[in-house]
This record gives C-alpha cells, structure tokens and sequence, in this order.
C-alpha cells in the first residue's frame, strides 16, 4: 500500500462517525450512499461488480459475493453494522455471520421473513394480519393447484417463495391446463399458493425501526403495479383518513411482531370493500419510499442508517401537498439520455435519480419525482418527464 | 492499471451522463458530489488532498494543484467543463486554460472579479452599483489609511484584495496607531481600504445562471458574521418585501452584469436607513446557501450543477415556512461527535452535515438546518443542535 492510499485510509477511519457495511450495491444502496456522505457515515458495500451503482456514486467497494460467509465475514469485520439492499444474502449464512458476532439490521430472523414469502405468510397469519389465503405446495405438483383452485376459484397467483423480484417467480394461472409448466415459477422446493385478492387499490407503508424499538412512520404511497413491476407512487395515498390509519398501524404492528430494524416496507392490497391485506414485506429501503427523498424532511435512506445505528430518527412529514414518483424502465429502444435528462428538468417541480446502469428493457434505470401541490399535477409532470427521458 | 479497475473507468466513462471539474475538493465540493449522484454527473476534484472532504464523499481525485496549469489541464481533458469550490485557482492560469480550449463556468473573467476584492469594487462602482467607499493603495503604505480614515472617518477595513476567506486577509483598523503593523493584512501588491458602513442586516442573495442567461434566485438569507467567519443563516431575511425584492433585484443585475454561470452569491450590506449595498460576491456554491439543501426544493448544489451544464434550473422554492443554519465551528475542546451527533439528531426538525474533517479550532467541521413554522424555532433549534453537537 502506498503512502497516498495509506492517507485516505487513515482519513476515513479517523473522520468517519460510524461505518455501515451493506450487501447490495444496487440502486438503493447508491440512494443510501447520498444520505451517508451528510452524516459522515462510510458506506461500504458488498457487491462483486467494482461498476456497481453504489460505488460508481463512492461507496467504499468491498469484492464478494452475498453467498459467501468469508466475504460477508470480511464486510462484518470493519463495520459497526451490516444490513442490505436486497433480500438475497441467505439466511443460514447471516444466522452464521450473527453467531460470529456481527451486528445484523435487520437481525436474520426479521429479515428471513422479508426473503421468505411462505414463511412470511405463516408468521402473519399466526400473528393475526389479514392475508390472501395460501397454501404451500411442493415446487412442480400442478395437480395442488387445481386442489387450491377448488376452493378458492381461478386464477391463482403461483409464487417461488425466495428469490423473486419485479415479477420474476410470479405467475398468475388462469385455470388448470397450464401447458407445460414453463411459465410456472422455477424453483426448487415449494410453491406459495395464493387466491387472487380483489384490489381497489395497492398501498404501502414505510416503518424506520430502531434497535431501542423507537419507530416512525412515513404517509401511506399508493402504488401502481403492472407485470409485478412497481411502476409508479402517489404520496400521500388517495383514500380516507381511517384507511390510511388503519395501514399505518397494520405497518407498525408487523413491525413490532417481527423485530424488524432500519426500512421496512409494507405492502398491502386494499379490497373493494375496504379490507386491507398485508401482501408482502421488504426488510429494507424499498421503492416504493422514493417519493421520501423530496417529499418528506429525511428521505428512507437517511432513516435506514439512523435506524440500523440506533441514531434518533429524522422527520417524516412532507414538505409539499403531493408528491409522485415514475419508475424509469429501460426502454426497447435506444436512449439518448445526455439529450432527454436536461429537456425534462425544464419542469422545476421534476426531480431525476439515475443509478449509473447500463439500459435494458425493463431494467430499473431511475426514476423521476414531482412534487406539486395537488396530486394530479405532481402525476402528469413526473409522467410527462418520464416519457421525455426514455424517448429515442 | 488492473482488471478491475479498468472495468470501473469503462462503466463511469460508459452511463455519466456529464462529466465535471471542481478546482477544489473542500466541503463545498463535497456537498456537490452528493447533489451528482441522482442527474448522474460524475464529479472529478483537483485538490492535492487524498483525503478532501469531497475525495471522501466519492468524488473522483484528480491529484493537483489550482496553481499548476498541468494539473488544471489534465482535471479539463476529461471533463465537460470545469467549475470551482474556491477562488484560489489564479486568473492567468485560467485564463491559459480557457485559451486551451476548456469550457470553464463561470467564465475567467467573472471568477477575477470574485478572485479579486479591488477589481470588483472598481467594476462594481462603475456599473453603478452601491458599493462601501473604498480606495485601493500599495501594500504596507500605512500612511494611506490616515487620508483615507480623514475623508471616511475611523475605523477602517483593510483587506488583502485576494487569498482571503473566513475573516483572514482583513483588519478592522481603529486609528492611526497601527503599532508594528503586524495585524494588518500581510500581502504583497495592495490593499484595498473600505469605509465601515453602518450596518442594520448582512444578507445574501444566491443567483444560479445558466450560460443561455437564464437565471433564477433563492429567497434572501440573512446572514450573522462574527471575526469574519459566517456563524448562522436565516432563510427568509427578515426584511420587508420591498427590501428583499430589492436585493434579488441587485443580486440579478450584478449576476447579468459580469455574465456569472453557475451559483453566484451576493452579500449586501443593509444600512440602518435602509439601503443596500453590495459587500462581496462569490463565484460557487456558498456558504450562505447551505439551507438550501434542505430549506428549498432544488439546492444551491444541484443548481450548480445544472447551471454550469446549462441544464434548466430546478425550483428555488422553500419548503417550510423558516429555515436555519448554524455552523460547527470547531471549539478548543475536544469532541465526541459519535456521542453527540445522534443526541443532537433527537431533534427532528435538525438535519445535520458533517465534512469529515479534522477537527481545529474555528475550522467550519459541518452544519447544521433547521427547519420549522418560524424562524424563532428553526433558531432555537439548529443553536440547540449545534450546542450539543460542538460540546466536549
């Protein structure tokens, strides 16, 4: 090591306030990787990919794999907390990373819960949330879906319980002839059953928990999904008060059941009747909290590290009446974003996120954030500069 | 160069969808490199220092000197344009750089007059601007300040027309008994003497200035000066409308006057009969506009941005009714900010930047803002957070 590199060294570990050691260097570590430099928190992060997000925006780059216990071994040893930007670490290597004496935010077993939708359906359930009826299944037996479907009608959601994101291990199934099986989920071990719940209407809630069980909430988003793809947030969510209540403290609650620490995200459908069922959960910053960024005092990704350091949490109120936030999704065609980026911030309520990735379809590239003082304003202006942004 | 590290280079030189240059890689560029992360600028700094606050913070270290034309060159060759967090970086090297071809916002000639307090004084008074009394004289010429103190009555203020920052390079001179002289500025060439004005309110306008010449401004900051070094800001100036309108108004024509791109902060002086006049401009981002970050939709880092890329401008807007920033000025005695900065946090209103600095006395180690329904309590607060942040 040189006398120069040996210098920044020294800086970091003499200036930086507390070091956070995240495995993930995706786009919501990059996002975290903003709120960190404020603090004078070091973001290390654990991806193999030395062009990931996250480090193209300074987070300190540490090689490996979330597979490998050496590798998160080796991110644990210099942090004062490990936690994540996606849900693919597996658990039985944080269950060895915690044993080993690494701090954990979320701790594994909270964060099995937000990689495992089976088991996340059980512990729900028992713990008395509404959720869409289900079953498991073993991986690859058509015939228990006919079973299901017998009871609770056609079609049946078919999910590959660990692994899946954006739609990927998700297959609706609208009646028993499902060919050969190929637009099923491929999985080893089980299938996630579950009857289609009616939805009026998709919802979120953010939770920053802290170690000290000190907590805060974030106004309910409305989100809108196609193809199992979060496509666009409405902050706050157009329903009644007494409906966004209720979500917060179904949030809440589930939050405090699972010990959960840092960001957790908690999606739920709302029926036409006014039910709301806990879909699924997230154990870290999540994007359907985009909108936080501009719209409330400390975005999720500040809250995220306060909460995994048990730091008091920032202020989630907004700062405008309505905020939001379009997904950019690659394009089929060519992008010329040096161009499109400058056109649409002619729009000042428009705020842009890249995340420094190479395009593909569908591919996650940004987003964008209006914010406005009504909600059809703060919609039409972020999809009038998302639509400038990915044109040819 | 390995693998690796070729295959970062190939990824940041593939998705930046511009590339900039700071000359400087203090806390004002650290702050920028933060605002470059979402439009996805990469942000190269040339700073000598490995461990710069914004070399820290992710920026990409260009290692050099201001005062080198080499090294101001290489910093230029892979940029789009090449901008500044200090004045230090000397005209006639700029002016060698601009001959080169490089694109540099704002232009030379605007950077001297912010550079150069006689120079601008002189430019300033021939626009037609209100400007202190003043005369410029040889360095070390004591015998100046008596005829000038005889037409402009005592005390004076002798400044060192450049190099200086943070109340260096200026004396406040009671009479003619100057003694060894040795609190005056030392500096060769000249000095540029000012009557005092009687002072009611500092303020300070910050205008963003696209090279196209559109512009926008930030709502006036009412600043508090102590030893020269700026201790506090309130966002709103507590002004009347007509007086805030006025300042904007002077803050703009000085921005068109010398063709500024990029942030230009104006500093007022506010008489107690209620005049205005101009104090000293800055060429960047500044101090004055820290609250921005939090206090306005789009901040003075972001804007700047934008501006030297003449990308439109994003919205000035406030989002709270009152602002405040308190700066940390490092005390005499020890800190413990892994102690204190979480106990300050427990105030929500108070969000808190942290240069990664090493702590000295009187150096600015950070920020902080406040936010709130009036400035009373944004005050209260950020003095409160600041107190415990900064205490032993």
């Amino acid at each position: 090591m040189t006398t120069a590199a040996g210098g920044v060294l020294a800086q970091r570990e003499r200036t930086a306030l507390a070091t956070v050691g995240m495995v993930g260097g995706g786009q919501l570590a990059r996002m975290t990787q903003q709120a960190a430099i404020g603090l004078d928190v070091e973001l290390r992060v654990l991806t193999p990919d030395p062009g990931a997000p996250a480090v193209l925006a300074g987070a300190r780059h540490c090689p490996g794999s979330p597979d490998d216990l050496e590798d998160l071994l080796a991110l644990a040893a210099g942090c004062d907390v490990v936690t994540f930007d996606h849900e693919h670490a597996p658990f039985a290597l944080l269950s060895a990373l915690a044993d080993a004496g690494a701090v954990i935010r979320p701790e594994p077993a909270a964060k099995r819960l937000a990689q495992d939708k089976s088991h996340a359906r059980g512990i729900l359930e028992q713990a008395g949330f509404a959720v869409p009826p289900f079953a498991v299944v073993p991986a690859g037996e058509v015939g228990a879906l006919e079973r299901f479907a017998d009871r609770y009608g056609w079609p049946i959601v078919v999910k590959a319980p660990r692994g899946g994101y954006d739609g990927r291990g998700v297959a609706i199934v609208a009646g028993p002839d499902v060919g050969d099986g190929s637009a099923l989920p491929a999985t080893e071990g089980e299938w996630l059953l579950e009857a289609m719940v009616p939805i009026a209407m998709e919802l979120a809630v953010l939770v920053a928990r802290r170690p000290s069980g000190w907590w805060s909430t974030y106004p309910v988003v409305e989100t809108v999904q196609r193809d199992g793809i979060c496509r666009e947030l409405v902050m706050p969510a157009r329903v009644p008060p007494a409906v966004a209540e209720a979500a917060t403290a179904m949030a809440v609650a589930v939050a405090q059941g699972i010990n959960a620490t840092g960001i957790l995200a908690v999606e739920l459908f709302l029926t036409p009747s006014g039910e709301l069922v806990v879909n699924e959960i997230a154990a870290r910053p999540h994007n359907s909290g985009h909108a936080t960024i501009e719209a409330t005092r400390s975005s999720q990704f500040e809250n995220h590290l306060r909460a995994v350091l048990d730091w008091p949490l920032g202020s989630t109120a907004m700062v405008a009446p309505a905020a939001a936030t379009v997904n950019l999704l690659g394009p089929t065609t060519p992008m010329d974003l040096g161009r499109t980026v400058p056109t649409a911030l002619a729009d000042p309520r428009v705020a842009v996120h890249l995340y420094g990735k190479d395009p593909a379809p569908d591919r996650k590239l940004g987003h964008v954030t209006a914010l406005a003082d009504d909600i059809d304003t703060a919609l039409a202006s972020a999809h009038a500069a998302a639509g400038i942004i990915l044109s040819p």
